[in-house]
């Protein structure tokens, strides 16, 4: 009996949940400077006191929001890249797939890297190490693959993707991407044979 | 006699070369959305009344900023791929030296273009018009130096001259553009045979 629809709804998330939540959405699609503190907690629906009770301040939040990015693998592009059920070879080439253009703000660890300035920013060793991490599974898979010299194709090939996602942010077009997968596979193909 | 000291002191600037000025020094080291309308006029040394009257408002300044820079082609690289007195070949190799650590901070376009995401922003048309320009350039240089299929080459050093730039922001670290080099080279050398 009872009142099943009340008994399944979800627990409410933590005012820390819902400040990550209007991160992701805000500080991503509109920018991180262009987000005040003010615009963070009327989305979360927490008080300035419960965000600085909670981060810090801003900054630790930026630093908060990246690293909640990296755990959660929130692009296709990384969640494929670090799926071990994809063959290593599916793995590289599908960093050329285009992205979702109703979604596409290029990559946010970069974007946080051209808003954030200030030296020493608590963002930054997450940023650095975000970067770090891709490249290494992209030399990963290479090396899996059975390319030669799989770290300097590994960086060859994060360099396309990265201007790919760089380019496709400037421009507005998509297209880079599909301009970076034949050099892609060129590289990936002399270093296979 | 006269007083001579006098006679040869340049003229001062006027105050739209003064905003200027003060944008390209604050909205490129500081960031788009960090540098405040207030701020900007205090360095210039203007009032707020005079960015108006000038510029129309911030984001106008924003785009007469990114226009000024395409015009006087304010970076190294920039400067070299455009001259006609380089050799082609040697235009392109320059794109990957290593840039001024003392004042890089990435492309001052596409760091717009992060940090500007209302749809129809006056600079976005600028910035547009400059990465296809840089890249017909490239292109063109690709086509003198004699190189196969002078687009898809083009297009593949632009890429990685974006990717190498974007990394480099990303991670404070120029060897981006070290590890982007032997790649261009092996491309140009491809697109030479």
């Amino acid at each position: 009996m009872g009142t099943p629809s009340a008994d399944v709804a979800p627990p409410p998330l933590s005012p820390r949940k819902r400040l990550l939540a209007a991160s992701i959405s805000l500080f991503y699609r509109n920018g991180i400077q262009a987000t005040g503190v003010s615009e963070l907690c009327e989305v979360a629906g927490v008080s300035k006191r419960t965000l600085y009770q909670l981060y810090g301040g801003k900054d630790e939040l930026i630093a908060a929001y990246l690293a909640h990015l990296r755990e959660k693998r929130v692009s296709p592009a990384e969640r494929n890249l670090f799926d071990d059920a994809l063959a290593p070879r599916e793995r590289l080439a599908q960093l050329f797939d285009r992205p979702d253009p109703a979604r596409f703000r290029g990559c946010a660890f970069h974007n946080a890297s051209v808003e954030l300035t200030m030296p020493g920013h608590p963002a930054t060793p997450v940023i650095h190490e975000y970067k770090e991490s891709f490249e290494r599974r992209i030399a990963q898979s290479a090396r899996e693959a059975g390319c030669k010299e799989p770290e300097e194709l590994g960086r060859a090939l994060m360099l396309l993707f990265e201007g790919a996602t760089a380019l496709a942010t400037s421009t507005g077009d998509l297209a880079a991407f599909d301009a970076a997968r034949p050099v892609a596979e060129k590289l990936i193909g002399d270093a296979a044979a």
